[in-house]
């Protein structure tokens, strides 16, 4: 049996595309990454995914090729067939880390990160359309009940969803990296959700997100400074 | 060890929420209950979930009580612990359930489901506002790719992960059964989903469902109809 190759199809501030790199780099499994820009999909994209959304993860072995597509299915389908968990051990401890990913994934993301990333970025990238402040200060305001929830889970439990790192401490950290990158993240306000936020910025598993640099729109120099 | 009671916190025309009921049905599972507004958090459903948000699943047994949040991991929980599969047997079948199940319970919703509710549904409950022409065209226009990419699915499988019934059917029934409800879905312009919701609908697990009465709000007479 051949070695398996893994490609990623992923934008480097999809919060979502986030989520799986930190979940192949905590498994320890090398992926050759592939840019696509989310407003524009690619007819790559579109063939791999009838959604026409990244992360795709493409896996080939032994002449057979895997498609796999939505970042929780993928986060499952790595920790169902590569050692470690990153769910949890008991039924329960699952469910509270799938609970948090979705808070994280798709609570979060909504109400703050899309926002942010559409007002401050695409809008930029694309070169079309002014930032909307109204939009950009209600982000900022929503922001602040995630940065208390992640300090109020900390203060209970060692990670986000329990004693271990899991999906639920990737999501929040895919989510509040591109926040970090776009300069967006009150740390000093949050100190629990900063202290928490240093822990998993030191793990081997982020340092491919904390080299990304997208050309003509540079991440804030604390960005990938470990003592921020 | 006494036997487990299950309260689930909904409302009938969530379609999470109808997720969670169509998959505790499937296991046999009876669950009482209790009726919640989602315009309008109650006390204790803000006490249970910290989202506010149905569905919430509350089992209790031997004096101890586990809150469950978030329709995916109610779902995954309730597989994890129970007899038979709504995933797949291998991890492949099931990142394609869970690709499934994001695509209904997520894309669809949003792209369909909430816009209609919210517009022909709750806004009348509510007592506020009118209905939005050009929300219900869009979303009108949206509900057609969906039901041909059920076609298109069952074209392909038996159900529509794979050969046994999932989570995706669950997830997709859940959907159209709140969309019928409505009067809104195109049955006859889309007879290999047509023919797909009928098998679905005729299951015992969705019996509940169909006897979902809104007061003041009745379904469609075609709506609990087998031969529809």
């Amino acid at each position: 049996m051949s070695v398996a190759t893994y490609h990623l199809y992923h934008h480097p501030l999809d919060p979502s595309s986030r989520l799986v790199r930190l979940c192949l780099a905590e498994k320890g499994v090398a992926c050759a990454l592939v840019l696509e820009k989310p407003w524009e999909p690619s007819e790559i994209i579109a063939s791999l995914n009838p959604a026409a959304e990244v992360p795709v993860l493409v896996i080939e072995q032994d002449g057979e090729k895997q498609v796999l597509c939505d970042a929780q299915a993928i986060c499952e389908y790595m920790d169902e067939t590569h050692p470690g968990s990153l769910l949890g051990k008991t039924p329960l401890e699952r469910a509270e880390a799938r609970r948090l990913l979705g808070w994280f994934d798709r609570k979060m993301r909504a109400e703050v990160t899309t926002l942010l990333l559409n007002e401050k970025a695409i809008k930029r990238l694309r070169g079309r359309g002014e930032p909307d402040s109204a939009i950009i200060r209600a982000a900022c305001a929503n922001i602040k009940g995630h940065l208390g929830y992640v300090g109020w889970l900390t203060e209970r439990r060692n990670w986000l969803a329990g004693s271990e790192i899991s999906v639920a401490d990737l999501a929040a950290g895919a989510n509040l990296s591109v926040l970090d990158y776009l300069g967006d993240v009150p740390w000093d306000a949050f100190p629990l959700a900063k202290e928490w936020y240093a822990r998993l910025k030191s793990r081997p598993a982020f340092r491919s997100i904390l080299g990304d640099h997208i050309p003509g729109f540079p991440p804030p120099s604390h960005y990938a400074n470990l003592d921020f």
